[in-house]
């Protein structure tokens, strides 16, 4: 598979978020989808409007997205380019507060917005046993910290619930979603704020690697537009 | 209920068409939506900068647009307001060629894109005979004259397909579909070519009614935005 | 409205259960219920098979089930009746136990099992804030004592989750949940533990009074069955 | 793969329709099947009371099921191992006049009636070109004699409609949709009247095979039941 990684890259310059994440976010991510021989590509916001081009996005397989704090300085000709790409068929994760980034907002078409809250405790509840993504996975595990996102998540219906997350705090959440748009597979997963080794936890890992696997298309569009069609009965008069 | 009715009226100038529509295609929308005392405000293209304010939107209970061979010339900040008022609760009916039309691809997030051919014959389907959209409808009911919109139609999953079009020369439809985004309800409905009188036909003016009715919201949400919430549990502490 | 409560009335007769519903649970549910002048007929396991008959059913608005320990004993012939009746029309909610109750998993033809414990708190979120089952709610209320249900609930996908329990032990529950089948709407909520006075709790009570006027019939249908039908286009050749 | 075919087997003694398929329906769909080396298992009315046990189930991956006339012979015991089995992981494909079989009503839940005609010609479009069970097909493609099934069509609300079929005589039909069911994958698929050889054309031969891959189970469940659990959350306190 074709992976491409785009981390917004601001707070991982930071000292406090290097003891966490050395390699930055993007780093514990491409090492969590290393596996059979993937060919992974990393872009940052530096370098995002270099990376992200049209024939990069014909041969990826899968993006995924993590931003939290520069979601406005991502170029629209990038969101205009990942937009398509999904509806020809390119999958998409968008990871924790990429619920508010361009390309997921502008795909899902509503809001995205939540409730939050520093520091709590989560458990993720698997809700779709059967389902690629919840493939090896217990049916609950637990992170010790983790950012609270609560309900209402104002997002489309999704097609599966895959997993909700109960918070120690009294909230609970519909944390791991997919949706199909065009020939697009996308997953939201609301795991990994940057204050917390998550990235590193295995059920993540797992749920990364299962996520990737799923989104990848089977058959991608390759033109989207409304042709003038002759009737299909013609040939029949 | 208080109707805004938007019809981009670029066609409705031309002679041939007002033939067809005196008084153009929002003329008679209107006419379709008086009743019960409705309170129905009109736009076309060339004062919708003005007419569409957020305090009309806010007061606005559903909103219907008819838009085809203009819609790059609507205004963002007209679409971002729509889009924003469908979020916070209002319905919105996108007619026919409104399938391209800025505030419905915006809400929806897919291309929007189809087959078609211009003059055919339709029957339009009940496919969902207990909504109330389709109350008071015959199981079929046919369209003379009608251009034919076809699959593959790349829109996200609808919540109920109301109505499966037929048409003479081969092709099938999902032709009114209802979505939910945010608190708003969205249906859009597929007939309604310039060149033929469907408006005036009395089961489309029924679906018109039905839909207007299903589409006025209930409650409306105040504020869009993610708040900074306290424990739910810290009361418990 | 025409309700119909089904209780099957057992534990109701012993004396614990006294102390929290002195008139039975079904006692409780009619004094919900008893708004508008709704018109409200209780049946119990002792006499259902003789109140249950299908001219009642097809004048019946809406029908309550609420059942524990006697589910196998409730009369095939009354599931088979309750069953055509939803399809033709009869709104159903089937409270808390009910999920493994005859007609519930007839319906919806999966096993509708799940994880339950005795005795937890609960907070319920709204997580449909538009839908007309969650009018007049706050965006999470709590129950200080309810019985825990917890996922994998194993029931098809659901039109739309209303509410969602979360529970201080640590799991979570798609607790109100909507269904269309034939004509018929379904909700089960699953509050309602016998050993609690749940159904005086004004949330529940209002949930419980939206839920009955949203799953009202607005149209029924006749007969069920498969009709030979003329080709649609014979009046064309 | 292990594969077990289910065909009726009555109106394939006849001698019209030995011209047609002279093996048996099941002789046809075992030809399509046989492909990677499936394991396929055939049975019909007569015998499968004695092939059709709770061990061959738990061994199957997918379960085919044709029926049409002999719908109320089957036995009960038979239906609800297989009900179980599907809820427990097996892949169910119901064809054709199976809509009304014993095993995909109880499954699905509601009548599963539709409108019926002998003897029209069909065309058959992909409405889900990216799943899984329209791969390699053609965006149309035509059946010259079918029976016509026309909606409504009462089921559920599907997973996803991969065909929808036009019919010449003015009607259409979800011809193709997929449900979920515990962990279970079903897909209905309705040509295949047993007048005309339809399970020879090469579309219907790739759409029978795509099912097969999709709906074998990639988890199955052991136990369906509903356990009594401590407190998650006990280790914490």
């Amino acid at each position: 598979m074709n992976i491409l990684i785009y981390n917004e890259g601001v707070h991982d310059k930071e000292e406090w978020m290097k003891q966490i994440y050395p390699e930055g976010i993007h780093g514990a991510l491409k090492q969590a989808l290393d596996f059979d021989g993937n060919n992974i590509t990393v872009t940052t916001l530096e370098d995002v409007e270099k990376v992200v081009t049209e024939d990069l996005l014909d041969k990826t397989d899968v993006m995924l997205w993590w931003g939290h704090c520069a979601h406005g300085q991502v170029p629209d000709c990038v969101v205009d380019m990942v937009h398509r790409a999904v509806l020809k068929g390119m999958g998409f994760i968008a990871l924790h507060s990429a619920h508010l980034s361009k390309p997921f907002t502008r795909i899902l078409g509503t809001s995205c917005t939540l409730k939050w809250r520093d520091d709590d405790r989560e458990r993720l509840w698997v809700t779709a046993p059967s389902h690629p993504i919840a493939q090896g996975l217990p049916e609950h595990f637990e992170l010790p910290r983790e950012e609270m996102y609560g309900e209402y998540f104002d997002i489309p219906k999704p097609d599966d619930i895959v997993f909700m997350g109960w918070f120690a705090g009294g909230e609970l959440f519909r944390s791991g979603c997919t949706f199909t748009r065009g020939y697009g597979k996308i997953f939201y997963f609301q795991p990994g704020h940057e204050q917390f080794p998550t990235y590193y936890d295995k059920n993540i890992v797992r749920i990364l690697k299962n996520a990737v696997k799923w989104a990848a298309p089977m058959v991608r569009r390759e033109q989207i537009g409304c042709p003038n069609s002759k009737p299909a009965e013609a040939g029949k008069d």
